[in-house]
C-alpha cells in the first residue's frame, strides 16, 4: 500500500492519542506580525516527535551517532487554524500515524493546552535510507514499533 | 474558482520565472544530521517572497506598520528532493502563482545555483484578512499585481 | 552603585541557586560543525530567565501586552567551556544576580544535568525603559523582587 | 601577548574597514517585543564573518569538510545601542581584529546602512584546536592572513 497523506479534516477529527507534548510559545517564536512565524510550527511538530520517540526507547541522538540508517523528511505540511501568541500554552498531539516497510507518516495537531481548541494540524513523511543515502532501508524495529502505537497506525 | 494546490510534479516542471533569489546555506541552517533542517526550507521560501515583493514595490515592513490588512499563511508544504549542506549555493525560484480575490498561492522551487538541479519544491497559501483578523479582505492591488506576474498566475 | 559585570570565574564559582531549568539539546540547535551553534546559548539563557520569572509571578507575555515598561537587553556575553551535542541533557542555573534602580544583571551557568560539569557561563544586562523607549524607568516591584532572590542579588 | 577584549568605546570609534556586509532585518528576526531578538545579533556577526572569509579565499564549508582544525568560539559579547526593526537595512562592519598564534578576536559594528548610526557592537573570540578538540593548533595561514587585514590586526 502506498502512503497517503492525511486530510486537514482527518487530522482535526483524529483522537488525541496517548501522547501529548506541552510547551509555551517563546518570545523569539513570534515574528514582527505578532504571531508565531509559520515555520516554527514545523519545529514544534519535530520537537514533539523526538520526545515521543525518546519516551518509547528510540534515542535519535544515539541513532544518529551510531546509526546505519537515517529517516530524512520527504514531505512536510501544515494547516494554520488559529494564530499562536507569546506565552500561549499549547500541546502537540501525535494524532495519526501510518507505517510502511521503509517509510512513515506522522500526523500532528497543535491545540491550546487549556480547552483543546485546535491551532494547527500537519504531517511529516519520513523515508528510511542507508547511511550513504543511496538506498531505501527498512524502518528499524524499535522505531517502527513506536510509530505503530500512534492512532490509526497499528 | 476555489484555490487548488500545485502538485510536486507541476512545481518541478514549472518555468523558472523572472525572479531568482540566491543564497548560500549557513552553518546554523544545518542540523545534527549534517543537512539543512527541514523547517529552514520554509524560511528560504518566505525570505524569497519578501524580497520578490520588495522588488515589486510592496514593502511588507511598511505594510505591517501602517497596514489595514494582513496576509497570514493558511497552508504551507514542501517536498524534499535532495539534501542541502553547509555552503551550498542555492536559488529559490518563484515558479508558480495563483491569485484570487482574497487569497493567493505561491509556488517555490529551490535549485542548486550551479546547474539548476532541484532540491525542494513547495507552496504557501496566504489569506488576506482585516487588521482585526475578523473578516476576509481583498488583496491590496500592488500585492495582487506583483503576484499576478508569477508564472501561471496572470 | 553602577553595575559591574561578573567575571567568568565568579560565574563558574557561584552557588547553583534555587532555580534550575533543564533541557535537552535539539537536533536543530546543532550546526554543521556538529556542536550547538554559539548564538543558541543565548536562547537557553533567555528561555531559562522567562521560566524563572513566570514561576515567580512575573508573566512577561502579560507584561508585554499590558505593560508600561520594557526591559531590553543592553549587553550580553557568554564564555564557552565545553561543546554541547544533540541530545545532551543540560541545565541552566541562574547563579548570580545584581539589581539596581532601573537595571539588572543576571548571571547564568549551563551545566551537564548529570554530573554538573560546566559547559558555558554568561550574563545579560537589562535596562528598564518606558514604553516609548525614551526614558529610564524603575524596575517594577514584582520583577525586582524575583531578581533579588538570585544568588548575590539580595 | 595575551588577547584583550575590545571595549564598547573602541568598537564604536574603530574605522569601518574595507568590508561591509549588508542585510535587511527579516520578519522572523523580530520577536514578540517588536524588535530584533538579542541572540540574532550574534547570527548577523557570524554570517558577516563567514562572508568575509569566503571573499578572502577561506571557505569554511570546505575547511569543515576536509579540515584538520576547527575554530570554535570561546567568548562572544554584544552591546545593544539601538533597536532593530523588521525591514531595517543594516550593515555589519568588521571593524577590529586581533590575531595570535592559535586564537583570534574579531570586532563587529552593526550600523544603519543609510547614515551609519550604530545599532550594536560586539566581538567573537575563536580558538583553533585540532580536529579531536584535544590540543591548541596554529591558525591556518589563509585564515590568519584574512584576519590580519582587519583594522588594527596587521
Amino acid at each position: 500500500m502506498p502512503p497517503r497523506y492525511f486530510t486537514r479534516e482527518e487530522l482535526l477529527a483524529a483522537p488525541a492519542g496517548a501522547f501529548r507534548w506541552e510547551f509555551a510559545v517563546r518570545l523569539q517564536d513570534v515574528d514582527a506580525a505578532g504571531i508565531v512565524f509559520f515555520a516554527r510550527i514545523f519545529e514544534y511538530f519535530h520537537d514533539s516527535l523526538m520526545d515521543y520517540l525518546e519516551q518509547h526507547g528510540v534515542s535519535m541522538p544515539r541513532w544518529l551517532a551510531d546509526g546505519v540508517v537515517l529517516a530524512p523528511i520527504k514531505h512536510a505540511e501544515a494547516d494554520y487554524i488559529a494564530p499562536l501568541r507569546f506565552g500561549d500554552r499549547m500541546a502537540v498531539e501525535l494524532c495519526r500515524g501510518w507505517v510502511g516497510e521503509t517509510e512513515t507518516i506522522v500526523g500532528y495537531r497543535i491545540v491550546f493546552a487549556d480547552g483543546g481548541r485546535p491551532a494547527a494540524v500537519g504531517q511529516t513523511h519520513h523515508v528510511c535510507v542507508d547511511r550513504a543515502g543511496a538506498a531505501r532501508a527498512a524502518l528499524p524495529p524499535p522505531f517502527a514499533d513506536a510509530l505503530r502505537r500512534l492512532p490509526g497506525a497499528g
